[in-house]
């Protein structure tokens, strides 16, 4: 019996990277040094910006790349495979150079958030986790950001795992969630490996275990008066549960002088059985009992809840968070954008399409954030070649690649390179942040974004322009393609 | 940097499972005998039935069921639990029974599918796993097998691991798709370590990589003469792509006496194209070579394309698929059914709710399935107490739990008992089936289901009905609760 937790995540590649790579080879292409792009093309949920995540564990995989000899034997079976790459892999380490996005960085449709630079096989193979990873965390890290911009400072929790879409599903979803801005997690492990808090009390079976519900309630002060959160909706809510949960606190917790205890709702009307619980609670003068509702929550469902003025310190959002139920896909795509030959000169590639919104951005190039000098907010996003310098002492007139004729002066602006150095020759270059650090990295870059780019509905749309040079180069390669599609 | 790939699962619990467990044991409840079910309640995409998977990694799972000592000193470290408790946990293995359905049975809203007998904490702490991996691949089994239905016996290869939720999302996805019907995968350690054949030829970034496309196919052709599926969509597929991909075959598959061969369209409008393509070839004489289509596809875009008679021999099907993107969540739940007293006394219990489909099944129950003797098609499923045994050589009375006016006589009927024991004291009593046999078992099962039943909309509600006794227990329990709910 095999577990897919423990494999050797080279392997974890879609095959046609292998047949590709072979393909190299046989070609003698393998050192052909290649330049791909990761960026996405739509904003789930319609949202106005996403959130980037994954970077940790991208870096963690290429650091361990390598082939064993049992992914070689398995390989020699398929029988499609030359000996000498066979041979080649047994090599196989990455030796390229890596630029991406810190993780928590609000991301922008279209604009390179990722950029790999290394031979041709390495940089191929690299393509499937790679996107997985940031496909996966980025979805959920901008979900979580969604759900706790709805809660409005309210704390956020993350139930989703037994809901999760496999065993990372909920590991690396929680971690991600944390970033988005979740105060913490159901899930331990996740606790234990990335340090995000976890938390959790009783389920109804423990309420079902004893001989009443106030039983099981005062047995579970006892055992922890410091962290009584009851869940009181397991017989009937107002009539038994918030009753035997105020007694349990006056017969155990109040001996003790203990104040601070929690209820927690998981059934029926929300909005009505909260304001219900919250007065019950205050006239037994229980004021400091906190209350927390978790029941198929989303941003929907939360800022409905707090319209109703529903009374509630704390959210446990499930399967709608782990999974993005509304929209599960992060659509990060990794596209060939230059090729470099043996004398260093780079030949930028374009992938054109039918629908002008899929043609990609040429070339090997670099990211800056334009940020207004005075109010520290994000005011556009700027793509231009490698070779380009932003002087942001000066003025500077940047338009919209997809409506020419909106212009923008950009004035008393600081810009900032987004995408910084992660791997070097093949060496990590980057000094990783820690979980907390990514956290707080993130809630700040998000409030220098504009309240109506942050809209659920209808957000604006953030620029992100092209400079005069990129642009040229695009419009001339797309005019190349015209004269030749006929015949390439 | 730690990696959620290859930690312990044990530590993938709700956290609450751990506060419960050492309330339990500071409650001296720790050896109570519980009975827990595993069910669901509502089909995804509205369908008619959905397909147990998942249950191979659960057996994995609680065969390595421990606490390492890092364990330990993380949970120490976190001041809640008792030393005794800790200490519980260094020795912590499973001794309980479970009873399951095999992989790949159709299953049916609300009736058990797993059955949990152990003691309190150990059957607690299984929650949150068995859970997850049951939901994770009974959503994608099922996603997979609608794919598969509307694809009517063309081959659909999973292709969807960029897009999945985390690794396991891909990995296990890949097995669960493959249970459901699905042909093969992209995802090549899922062919490494469970045998679901993976495939693969090239990316739009193997033609770009070449002076010309025509130079992209010819390359590929001579690397992979026996292999050779072209992708045509890169620049222009009826005006450049398939007159490339047919030069290539004429040149180099040709002399060699190949015909079989392929091509792959991932863009543009599938129907019309694949006509388009389908006559090319076929007019140059390439009437083996094999059309793939792989955009976005579902069942229903699928099913669409059929009816408008695209000319497609096989599908690839991306992230609809892995995230079952139309209805990404499935709901199986875990709830305490009966408590087992020293004397073996078993007393049901059950969760009652204000919403009628809520209302749980109380008791230890088995399951049967009732196929027609003549047709050998599946009639009805029945839910009785472990102790009742259905005679099947006479006829039977079954009547529908929610709409009691419902009544059906069984006759010439064969009952198959569909859980069958997994564990016993805690030691795999059970022969797992290979991931062929699974599939192959799965096909049939679905073939033993009415058409009305596999519907896609509207599909006609399968009987699953409960035995006299246990509707009779299940009354008087609700009766009592009605009595006793006020001060409960």
């Amino acid at each position: 019996m095999k577990s897919a937790n423990g494999i050797n995540l080279t392997m974890l590649c879609d095959f046609y990277e292998l047949t590709m790579g072979n393909g190299y080879f046989e070609n003698h292409m393998q050192d052909r040094v290649t330049y791909f792009d990761v960026f996405f093309r739509d904003v789930p949920d319609s949202g106005g910006f996403a959130i980037a995540a994954g970077l940790e564990q991208i870096v963690d995989y290429i650091q361990k790349l390598h082939f064993d000899e049992e992914d070689i034997a398995y390989l020699r079976g398929r029988g499609m495979f030359s000996e000498g790459f066979l041979d080649y892999l047994r090599n196989f380490r990455f030796t390229g150079d890596i630029w991406a996005v810190p993780e928590g960085t609000p991301i922008f449709p279209r604009e390179p958030v990722i950029t790999v630079r290394a031979p041709a096989i390495q940089a191929q193979l690299l393509e499937t986790y790679m996107l997985l990873e940031f496909n996966h965390q980025s979805l959920i890290a901008t979900k979580a950001n969604r759900i706790c911009r709805a809660a409005d400072g309210r704390a956020v929790l993350e139930f989703g795992s037994r809901r999760a879409q496999g065993i990372t599903g909920a590991v690396t979803g929680a971690r991600a969630a944390f970033i988005g801005g979740c105060a913490g997690t159901a899930c331990t492990v996740s606790d234990q490996i990335y340090g995000v808090p976890a938390a959790g009390t009783m389920a109804h079976s423990w309420v079902q275990m004893f001989e009443s519900e106030y039983e099981a309630f005062a047995a579970y002060c006892r055992v922890y008066p410091d962290n009584a959160t009851l869940l009181v909706d397991t017989y009937n809510t107002l009539k038994s549960g918030i009753p035997n949960a105020i007694r349990a606190f006056n017969d155990i917790l109040k001996p003790l002088g203990i104040r601070k205890c929690g209820i927690r709702l998981d059934s029926g009307d929300i909005a009505y059985l909260t304001q219900q619980a919250r007065r019950m609670l205050d006239e037994a003068g229980w004021t400091e009992c906190a209350i927390t509702a978790s029941n198929s929550l989303d941003e929907r469902l939360i800022s409905e809840l707090l319209r109703q003025d529903a009374k509630i310190n704390s959210f446990g959002v499930g399967e709608r968070l782990i999974t993005a139920k509304s929209a599960p896909v992060f659509g990060g795509v990794y596209k060939l954008c230059a090729l470099e030959d043996e004398q260093g000169q780079i030949t930028p590639k374009i992938k054109v399409s039918e629908n002008v919104g899929k043609i990609t951005n040429p070339g090997f190039k670099k990211l800056y954030r334009f940020y207004n000098r005075e109010s520290g907010m994000a005011e556009a996003d700027y793509i231009c070649l490698h070779d380009e310098v932003v002087d942001d002492s000066q003025p500077l007139e940047i338009c919209d690649p997809q409506a020419r004729w909106k212009r923008k002066l950009m004035e008393n602006f600081h810009a900032v390179e987004l995408m910084v150095p992660i791997f070097q020759k093949g060496e990590l270059v980057y000094q990783l942040p820690s979980l907390r650090e990514i956290k707080t990295y993130c809630a700040y870059q998000v409030s220098t974004l504009w309240p109506e780019v942050k809209r659920f509905d209808y957000p604006h749309q953030y620029y992100v322009d092209l400079s005069e040079r990129l642009m040229a180069l695009k419009d001339r390669m797309l005019a190349e393609h015209g004269r030749g599609s006929d015949q390439s």
